[in-house]
């Protein structure tokens, strides 16, 4: 199986709407793409400093699943229209297991 | 239940043999620190650029059994040993799921 990792820091200016709005359309992915096998998305959880500020993992059966997510049009749009405007940065892992 | 993610990147002239040995000790502490509920760490695949080079998931029970492999000595002992001296970046989250 393939599991995505990404952690995202938000700008400062981000509202808890506009964090929320992330969480809440990435999970709604899981009904338009059947390839995600599993998926979980959580805001950090502050127990140590320096985090990032939230995370998504997503495990696919195979390489081809994980492509069919990241070039999905929905997921291409909750990434433009919710991630975009509020991303400071980004850091990202696939790997198998 | 708590979710650990760590990513990495490793310093240029880190060896292949200086990566491993990390995947294998993080995968030994399984065998040492009990409140370890799942555990699964990879290099990335190489799927997209601009990625880190290696990931940590890590679950449990609670807070507090997360915090018991965070300050864990053999933990420690890694960090210290194995992964302080290829790191190059750190990235992490901790969320409730």
């Amino acid at each position: 199986m393939i599991r995505h990792i990404v952690l995202f820091t938000w700008t400062d200016d981000a509202t808890d709407e506009q964090r929320a709005a992330v969480a809440t359309e990435l999970r709604g992915l899981q009904a338009v793409i059947p390839q995600i096998r599993a998926f979980t998305v959580g805001d950090d959880a502050g127990i140590n400093q320096g985090n990032h500020d939230f995370a998504v993992v997503a495990d696919f059966d195979s390489v081809d699943d994980y492509l069919v997510y990241r070039d999905h049009p929905d997921h291409q749009a909750v990434i433009a229209e919710r991630i975009k405007p509020i991303l400071a940065s980004r850091a990202a892992v696939q790997f198998s297991f």
